[in-house]
């Protein structure tokens, strides 16, 4: 039977399970990126499993998000990061370089590889014939230690574009107008391939665009077949020995196929505040914006920013819209700055940043109170600018200059009538794409060239804890005891105050649990282990591996629920607390500060696939505990957690993958 | 007798007093310029004036500190500020176009003008013969409302300069040798009058970054005569006919002459973590960099960049140091980026930032902890740059750029010695100044293109409290009884936390005191009126307003000192608070809590220069308090405070300006 490309890719990658929708994969992991807010603890975890250098082919470090380095800790962050790099392997993209999806395309995104990376939109070089996908730090963590990513085997779209874009209506719409159609729930354990005579028609920043889109619409991955236009962008950046030929075999069977038809398509906007609220932009001409911005690993590229600079030409920004324009990468910078655009910008009004994530992510450039905000980027989540309340609509870079030059949002074709010399910019390739731009830019120091030899942490940068093996005997108080449905905010909040200590364990553990019961924490510490008592859906909310990570190191040992959330019981596995499931009867008998013993033998009950457990309590009364756990979360459970147990897997040379450096 | 160029502008100037040094002047003020951390509190104050327009020649208000718009509190007063220019009738340069000195002295500043500014390096455009002082909010919105600026007369200084500049020293180096030789207090209350055949051999940015550093010595202004060179720069910017000529005369009697020989200076740099901490840069070659910095309104212009990039083109930064390049002015971005140089310099590693004052003031690029940051800025106090224990360097262009190259402090004669083919990139003025820059800038909103005909306040942005006249009955409680040497930042704190409500008095006054009695604020409203008690030098510290501002809106009505710090005193007539004098006596005597009543007719008594008041407590015993106050502040203190009183000078017609627009 013939395969689709993801197939292909994944079968040559496979080192455990089947091919098979909703089953268990182990894949082997060839390239690896983090970014600065989840890169410091994917090292200190990389650190903690006490490797010397990293395993994967290839590993990129990225400083993006706190580029503006507002606080000592960011630089703090930023230079431990270089030092990591440095001391393990990895390249290292210096902050100012550019966003961890723009510059890994350009530099090292390669075709039929596998990467993964801890940020969502890792995805984005699908648009290059990469297998990419984002995850949690601490898989990212134990991939750079040689061990297989778990997933579960998605179902694979073919998405079928037909046509070509007319005038006007960009690549960007394309998504946009798939996820009007899909909502942001539409690709959830899909992975999206786009094949036809219309996926040929798009250039390469075009079809990242798309694929950087598909983690909006909650896929795995996209990806793209290759082709000639692969190849050229390849050469442009000097990595044509890159090139692999990628295509579904004839026979390939999807699961299911879309069809687009580019040609029908006009420019669209998604409104406050989801990027499936799609409409087309005419629906909603005459709005007053207050801010545009052009940039993110969305439309970030030379080709996105051009068309921009192109309708500025000889023009001016409306003086009541700020424009900023962001690029995605120093590349784009200095191309655009080396062919005059930068200047062009700046004349029309535009302020030009430096490259950066920065607004996407709240991170400078809040909107005002009360303000439209048309931005090019990916997320237009309620409050992710930075303001809760706030406004902000996604859209192509060209809608997004037609709203600064006419101050309010504007079909660009209408206004294009108004104007009467406004053309369409039309899609161009750079052609200006350098010598010494890519991984001889000193902007990108290689493991060859590191500059630290050992770990340079500041004040802020603690140290991971590493669990020891399960214990036989687990016994302690019930610290705490909760109601149903407590979410990792409860257990760790994701607030700025809170946020700036995620490199350090110890300070954050501080604020565990502290919108439930602010004495926790110590409470926690000074009974020295212990258990959390919970009622229904225990864990839901984000995937923060903090809300494991955290109760571990203040050592709690286990948790007794009525149920709990999926990913979160993933991650208490992951960090070895035993996550047991109680019923609604033991949950209401048992009592905050009650002594908790498991009479059964933890330690060999766990490994020998043991389900029933006997709690007794207060050394007065029992009942019975489940263990709900895979042959894999037991071995896990059992080393004390995934990085113990990796370092385990790692010393015994079971890693299933081998070492590239060495 | 001769006049000195001081005393001639000063001269055109002047409306009340006499050109006597120690002596109290009166001068009309032509322009006024202000920024976005000191300008919300200006017009705001202005607002509370009632006024309809701005009555001096010209205004400008500019938003370049907070450009990154970390909060939305940050981008709302952009906009008030760009409403209050618009509506008011002032120039608005828009957030990204550059610093208020380096923006004002491209587009506005005018030879032989008087210029106030509510930022201390006011001062800058001395270099182009503008007679320039720095001042506090009030002032400025008092000077708009058409009222003069009250100042002492300074001495005026000669600084006579010999020789020419020898290559790889610069103008920066003139202003750090005159730092090493009269430290930070060298010029206080002092005009430097800057002469001889070296001050004609500087250009124009020369010559600012010269006047711009003057303020470090604690100067009044500094200034240059004008030349052909002034002549030129003025027609780079299309305002030849703005020329004036200004020279002393030749028998000009100064207070005193300082002799520099330009041919004998050498690259200098000031050490952590004061200005005049200055020694020759091989004194400190080898140490380490992790960060270099070019910029700031003392290093912004084109001019300050180019040596920079002619260094850089063809080499790079290394690879353990960070630099980042951040223009004075979008017109020096983009000349550099129209002439290419901004692609050499994100080609040789630079991060290339957008025009603001940011790093300079600690917001963004704040140093990591333990490490040596170079910056061609002002100021190198102690924990400035956003991280305490600092080790901020002071240089110029060139000594930043060679330490960039070689990863550690160097002097640049010894770098070009070793690398062999660095030339001195020397001093070279732009020619590429283009029209469309300047006024007609689309980043800068003229009066007569406003595109605000109201105030668009943010929900943070708040009202000023104007007050009443001085009633003739004052009793109240002793609010507060504080300790000898209360400073400003205990009244109000000058933390970020804090600083952001800057806009906003109500909430700012919350934090009232908070130092002292976190109880003060709240007990105070509820209050209703009454009196703060303190020991010796009350108020000593910064200038800020607010710390009489947010007491007089909590309703405390005077203040019964043992003495009090003079700057305060005069902000507390500013605001209309009675500052008597107790003696230590009577200060023993008053406990916190006690009934306080002036016996006197308060209003009248200080209209008719009566000096000592009878104040009665709890109804029981009596005592004697003092008024030493001048006239002038005897009637603002009557009137309610200085915006009453300019408000009521302004309706009875006798402001001694003439207004300009109307």
């Amino acid at each position: 039977m013939g395969q689709t490309i993801t197939e292909k890719i994944l079968d040559e990658h496979l080192v455990e399970g089947e091919l098979t929708p909703g089953e268990e994969i182990g894949i082997e992991i060839d390239q690896v990126l983090t970014q600065d807010t989840t890169g410091t603890m994917v090292w200190l975890q990389f650190e903690a499993l006490d490797l010397d250098e990293v395993q994967t082919e290839l590993a990129a470090q990225y400083c993006d998000h706190q580029t503006y380095q507002f606080d000592f800790k960011n630089t703090d962050d930023h230079r431990f990061l270089r030092s990591a790099a440095g001391t393990f392997g990895a390249y290292f993209s210096r902050p100012g370089n550019g966003i961890c999806h723009q510059v890994h395309k350009e530099n090292f995104a390669a075709p039929g590889k596998t990467l993964l990376g801890s940020d969502s939109h890792t995805p984005t070089p699908g648009g290059l014939g990469q297998f990419a996908i984002g995850a949690g730090g601490l898989d990212i963590a134990v991939a750079m230690g040689g061990g297989p990513y778990y997933v579960e085997m998605p179902e694979v779209v073919n998405v079928e574009l037909t046509g070509e874009l007319p005038e006007w209506a960009t690549a960007k719409d394309v998504a946009l107008h798939l996820l009007g159609e899909l909502t942001v729930k539409g690709g959830v354990g899909k992975v999206l391939e786009y094949t036809g005579e219309g996926a040929e028609s798009l250039t390469i920043p075009e079809r990242t665009t798309i694929t950087n889109l598909g983690t909006e619409l909650g896929a795995t991955s996209s990806i793209f077949p290759t082709d000639g236009k692969t190849k050229e962008w390849l050469a442009l950046q000097d990595r044509e020995d890159e090139f692999v030929d990628l295509a579904p075999d004839e026979d390939a069977e999807y699961a299911d196929t879309i069809e687009v038809d580019l040609s029908s398509l006009e420019p669209l906007i998604a409104c406050p505040s989801m990027p499936d609220n799609v409409v087309p932009v005419s629906e909603v001409a005459g709005t007053d914006v207050e801010q545009v911005i052009i940039g993110s690993c969305t439309n970030g590229a030379y080709e996105d920013i051009l068309p921009g600079a192109k309708m500025l030409e000889g023009r001016e920004v409306d003086r009541k819209t700020e424009m900023i324009v962001a690029p995605g990468s120093k590349q784009a910078s200095e191309m655009l700055s080396r062919e005059g655009w930068t200047a062009e910008l700046m004349a029309a009004g535009v302020n030009f940043s430096e490259a950066t994530c920065g607004a996407c992510i709240g991170i400078g450039h809040v909107p005002a109170s009360d303000s439209v905000s048309l931005r090019t980027f990916n997320r237009n989540f309620e409050g992710r600018s930075g303001i809760e309340d706030d406004s902000v609509y996604l859209c192509s870079p060209e809608v997004a200059t037609a709203a600064a030059i006419a101050g309010e949002i504007v079909d660009p074709r209408d206004l294009a009538d108004d104007l009467g010399d406004l053309e369409a910019p039309g899609f161009e390739m750079g052609s200006n794409y350098g010598p010494g731009m890519g991984r001889d830019d000193p902007d990108i120091i290689g493991p060859d060239e590191a500059v630290d030899d050992d770990l340079i942490k500041g004040p802020n940068i603690g140290d991971v804890p590493l669990k020891d093996e399960l214990a036989s005997d687990i016994e302690g108080e019930a610290l705490l005891k909760m109601e149903d449905n407590i979410t990792t905010d409860h257990i760790i909040p994701a607030t700025a105050d809170i946020l700036k200590f995620r490199s350090n364990i110890e300070k954050l553990s501080e604020f565990t649990l502290s919108r439930v019961d602010d004495t926790f924490a110590q409470r926690a510490l000074d009974a020295d282990g212990g258990f959390l008592v919970a009622g229904e859906n225990y864990g839901q909310g984000s995937s923060r591996e903090h809300a494991a990570l955290c109760p571990m190191f203040l050592g709690v040992e286990g948790v007794l629920a009525q149920s709990f959330a999926r990913i979160h019981k993933a991650n208490l596995f992951n960090f070895g607390l035993v996550p047991l499931t109680i019923d609604e009867e033991t949950y209401e008998r048992i009592e905050q500060g009650d002594d908790v013993q498991i009479v059964d033998d933890v330690g060999d009950g766990v490994r020998s696939g043991q389900e029933e457990f006997t709690i007794r309590v207060n050394d007065d009364w029992e009942a019975t505990a489940r263990l709900d756990a895979s042959e894999r979360e037991r071995d896990i459970l059992a080393a004390g957690g995934k990085l113990s147990w990796t370092k385990a897997q790692h010393d015994s040379g079971a890693t299933g993958a081998t070492p590239a450096d060495d």
